[in-house]
């Protein structure tokens, strides 16, 4: 299978996204064309580390490289500021200057919090990702946002850095739980639906083949949810209007994962029902037809997802979702912007939302 | 006096630094140009909230913001993530969201901390820098760079993060004491020296006006130190190359201030020494004449500020300014990047320095 390139052109820090199957063992390679050989850090967690940290390593040495791993313990709790200093003691021990560079190597949190570390450490050195999982490939591959959660919500600390590289090796989702895999679905169908037909129609058509982890299917669906992520943020690098079109589904979805304390909730299943959620609201606008939520639904439906709050392992209250919507970032005083799909691979911004509508349609 | 203006037209984030005496009390209306009226947070410390809070607090609410006012202690020691999540804290108190403006009222410690607190919060929030001394008008009005302490060194952790706006006003400098004026002055001194022979011959002509406070020399002078330093940050952003050149004199003052352990020596009495000692290492490899040198060190003289380690009030020893080098952010593995002048107004940056051409100079 060949390795799938995507440039992303930011102004000041191009890199490049590589999709393939089997490609972990080229890491060090890749990353000695952007960085110097010396010391590196490596950050992994206690799931991802002891399937894929030795091949990593190794490859780092191999390229002249002197890697340092650090594992951290899996799971939300550990995107805090605790341990961002806790990764900045572990390079100040291995004398990291300004062009040490950071690798992530797992999911979503070890992506997050790493890239704070790199990012603020000595005010940013070059920061390598390894995304593992699903939702991190399609994702955290392209968007440069960094961050920690603080213990009064997720991810209310954070910034915008952007990494050096990043290199995704579908193979790595073999061992992805089932669930993950799904979730993860949610997130490709969402770029479709928001941005692209053309990618809405391609997961459709590959949906047998995506949920039996054939490794061409998935590396096609990440690559092209990557492409179409990289193409609206290099025109909108820090979250302006363009950028938000992103955030389809979220709203409702990030409503779901807060009211349930984040945890019994997946991001891509809180997505899956954000997604219907703004479908609907959407046609009680009068701005898109029912038959196009039907097909998400049914898309979603094929893939295992949730499409409605009865759908989800653990029901959020009414209270706890109108309290989740009223804390939302994107919130500008008292309305709430957004997104709505106008069709399949189309959508506008509307900035006049309410609370109330959101409810209604979830 | 005229209020003087200048442009920062920094890709995405463009802005404008207004120098003037008593424009303090314009703050409010200037904010409302950049910001939408609503909650705002005023960070300032001990020593400048009792003199200039209440008619910033004032200005603001006349132009429609409720501020709240955050006094931190005053001293490096509150330049600690400690106190970035105690702002984070109080931000949350205050229900922002993305579009409320935090305001930095003070000198560099306050706002480092709350450029970063800013930086940082919901993945940065608009921020607004009222500097109230020298160094901080003239340092850090341009520049972005924002930053904490770590208990193992200085500004180890920060980003770079842009203000909205930037107002400088000089009469606040009346309350400054005299030694904070001569040291602010080292700065002025340093970006003639590094890059501007016309600023350089206007800071000699005017330098008795400048100790006697006179309100349009000293505004002359920041704008003429901010002007120089917006052209040189406006081709490099991130510290590349082009900007290392604001770091003329800093190699040698840093160590100084390390190694006597950032208090006794101020940030300027280091810069001036480490000015005289760049220009003695730029002599030793025959690329400046030693005339050059003599009149920097003339016109620092002028200004009551040392010229070498003798005159500094505490004298640091050779090996803690030994070790101080070997941890230099600006390291690259043994070699460490040096700025050194080739005239006045004029400087090279060379990649081969080490720590004992350093010392010697010194």
């Amino acid at each position: 299978m060949p390795i799938l390139r995507i440039e992303v052109p930011l102004p000041g820090s191009r890199y490049e996204v590589r999709v393939g199957a089997g490609i972990l063992s080229s890491v060090g390679e890749v990353l000695a064309e952007r960085a110097r050989p010396g010391p590196a850090l490596v950050v992994t967690d206690e799931n991802v580390g002891p399937l894929y940290l030795k091949i990593v390593l190794l490859s780092l040495r191999g390229a002249g490289f002197s890697p340092t791993a650090e594992t951290v313990p899996a799971g939300e709790a550990t995107k805090s500021l605790r341990f961002v200093e806790r990764l900045y003691e572990v390079l100040l021990d291995l004398g990291a200057d300004r062009s040490t560079p950071v690798l992530a190597l797992g999911g979503g949190v070890v992506g997050d919090l790493s890239g704070f570390a790199a990012g603020t450490f000595l005010r940013g050195v070059p920061w390598f990702v390894v995304p593992t999982s699903l939702l991190a490939q399609v994702d955290a591959s392209v968007g440069g946002k960094t961050g920690v959660n603080l213990p009064r919500g997720k991810n209310l600390a954070g910034a915008f850095y952007q990494p050096l590289g990043v290199l995704a090796d579908v193979e790595a989702l073999r061992t992805l739980p089932e669930r993950h895999i799904r979730a993860g679905l949610a997130e490709v169908v969402k770029v479709g639906f928001g941005l692209s037909r053309e990618r809405f129609d391609e997961v459709e058509r590959d949906r047998a083949a995506l949920l039996a982890r054939d490794q061409g299917a998935l590396a096609r669906a990440v690559a092209g949810a990557v492409a179409e992520k990289a193409r609206i943020v290099v025109e909108d690098e820090r979250e302006g209007d363009r950028r938000r079109v992103l955030n389809l589904g979220h709203t409702g979805g990030h409503a779901i994962e807060a009211a349930t304390g984040f945890g019994p909730v997946l991001h891509g299943e809180a997505v899956a029902v954000g997604l219907v959620a703004a479908g609907r609201a959407a046609v009680a606008r009068g701005i898109v037809s029912p038959g196009v939520v039907d097909r998400v639904r049914r898309l979603l439906a094929a893939f295992g997802l949730p499409a409605s709050l009865d759908d989800l392992p653990v029901r959020p209250s009414e209270d706890a979702l109108a309290a989740a919507l009223v804390s939302d970032k994107k919130r500008r005083g008292a309305r709430i912007a957004l997104v709505l799909p106008t069709g399949i691979g189309t959508s506008v911004i509307v900035e006049d939302g309410t609370v109330e509508e959101i409810l209604a349609a979830l």
